[in-house]
């Protein structure tokens, strides 16, 4: 049963990372990297998300600058959701290896969201950005609920 | 004594970060993102100079894809190291916030030769990929050893 799922995790590699070849020399690496990029997407999203809500004022340029990180941060972290990445200093739920499909599509649509969020942005209208981020940010909370332990 | 190394900082965190409204709320969530951008560079640098280094096949596009991630991430830590941000769960030596300036030419060289890197990975060549890599390892390399502790 080993072959299959490790095949599966490659191709899905390939599929979702931009460098094809991704490589972690330890599973403790893989997940130390995609925490990493969770948390510098995080933190540009939410500067977004303060403008979209109010909580800062809307600055357009910072408001594009910061969404364009968030997309291409949003590409890294599957790549490192190979095979003997579910154990050690992580939150990632065994389910995310057990619905790979269900994973990986929910995968994509935040990478499809951020990418209209970042579009949003560009329009330099506030009212456009707050209409994109809601949708994105439920993206992230749909697998977060899902598949992240508390 | 407050105000103008804060207003320094405000200034190299300006010059420094592409989004210019870098915001933390609080000092360990800016430790946590400064790291965070150097863990995901530091995986997608590694990738090419394993390459570099013969310790994995040359592979021109996975060369110049990481080059770009590395250049991308290179713009961003900086912005992080402001005020308070020198106390906590960091290896960052207190020479950085006494010798700004010098932090401030290191990080700038760093940033230049991740990008004078990524031009030489898209050439194709690996000999250029080479000779490129040399030279940004060791920008890392000096700050290291001048700016984190062991």
């Amino acid at each position: 049963m080993k072959k299959p799922l490790s095949f599966l995790f490659a191709a899905m590699a390939v599929a979702l990372s931009v460098p094809a070849a991704a490589q972690f020399a330890k599973p403790e690496d893989a997940i130390k990297y995609r925490k990493a990029s969770f948390t510098v997407m995080a933190a540009h999203f939410g500067r977004v998300g303060a403008m979209a809500n109010g909580r800062a004022p809307y600055d357009a340029k910072a408001a594009a600058d910061n969404a364009e990180i968030a997309v291409a941060m949003s590409k890294l972290p599957w790549a490192a959701f190979g095979e003997g990445t579910d154990k050690g200093e992580t939150r990632a739920k065994p389910e995310i290896w057990k619905e790979q499909a269900k994973y990986k599509e929910g995968a994509d649509k935040m990478q499809a969201e951020m990418v209209k969020l970042a579009a949003a942005a560009k329009t330099g209208n506030l009212d456009n950005l707050k209409a994109a981020f809601g949708p994105a940010a439920g993206t992230c909370k749909a697998c977060h609920d899902a598949y992240r332990k508390e």
